[in-house]
C-alpha cells in the first residue's frame, strides 16, 4: 500500500522539511492547527508505536526533545501540544507513526479534550516562510 | 509551590497507581476522557519537556512504549491518543510534566483538532476496577 510519508522520506512526494537525521525527518503539517505545526516521523515504516523497534523510538524521542524548543521559538511560542494519534480510532489519518508538535501562543481551552483551533488553508509562500524560520531555529539551537 | 503530582510521587496524596519504576510513575487520570485514561509522570519535577534532563526523558519514553499496550489491552482497545500539554497555553493544568495515554475504542472524530470525549464523573469503585485491570496487563506484558 502507498504511504505518503514513506514517499516524502524517499523524496518522491513534496514536503516542507525542517529537520532530518539518520533516523527521523520533520516537516510541516499541510493542515496546520497553528503556525509551526510540525510532524516528526521515523524513517522506518510503522503504523503503531508498538510496531516501532525500541532503538528507533529512543532516537525519535531524542530528536523530539531537541526539536520542540526550535519549533516553538521559530513562531514566538513557549508552549506546545505534543501528540501521537496512535491508530485510526485515535484520529490517525496517515498510517505511518508521526508525532505532532503544535505550538500554542494564545490561551487554549483548558484540559485535554479541548479542540485547539480550526483548519485554515494556507499558501505555498506561508509554508515556505514558516519552514525557513524553523530551519533557522534548528541551526541555532542544535 | 505545592505540586499535587510530587505529592502523589511522595505518597502524601492519593492516586490509583498502575505502574512504577525508578524514574517514573503512572496513575489514572481523575477526570478520564475514556476508560483507562492514564498519566505517566517523571519522578523529577519539571514543568516543560525542555526542563527535564535528557536521561530522565529517555527513561520516561521507554516506560511509555511498554505501558501503552498494557493500558489499551486492559480496556479492550488497540488505539490510543498519546499527548503532552507542554505548558499552560497548551492546556496543561498541573505544572508537572505528564504524558496522557487515552485508549480509543470507538470511532473518534478524525484529525488532530477533534475533541475526543466529554468528562463524566466516576466512582471510586470504577477507578479501582480499571486500575486493577491495568496492573494485571502490566504484569502480563512487562
Amino acid at each position: 500500500m502507498r504511504c505518503v510519508f514513506c514517499e516524502i522520506l524517499e523524496g518522491s512526494a513534496p514536503a516542507h522539511i525542517v529537520y532530518e537525521d539518520e533516523h527521523s525527518v520533520a516537516f510541516l503539517d499541510i493542515n496546520p492547527i497553528s503556525d509551526g505545526h510540525t510532524l516528526l516521523v521515523p524513517r522506518v515504516h510503522a503504523q503503531w508505536l508498538e510496531e516501532l523497534p525500541e532503538g528507533e523510538w529512543v532516537e525519535l524521542t531524542q530528536a523530539l526533545k531537541r526539536l520542540v524548543p526550535a519549533v516553538t521559538k521559530a513562531v514566538g511560542a513557549r508552549d506546545s501540544r505534543i501528540m501521537i494519534n496512535n491508530g485510526p480510532k485515535a484520529g490517525q489519518i496517515i498510517p505511518h507513526l508521526h508525532i505532532h508538535i503544535i505550538p500554542r501562543r494564545g490561551l487554549a481551552r483548558r484540559g485535554v479534550a479541548g479542540a485547539v483551533s480550526r483548519f485554515k488553508p494556507r499558501s505555498r509562500d506561508y509554508f515556505e516562510e514558516v519552514a525557513q524560520r524553523i530551519r533557522g531555529a534548528v541551526e541555532e539551537l542544535f
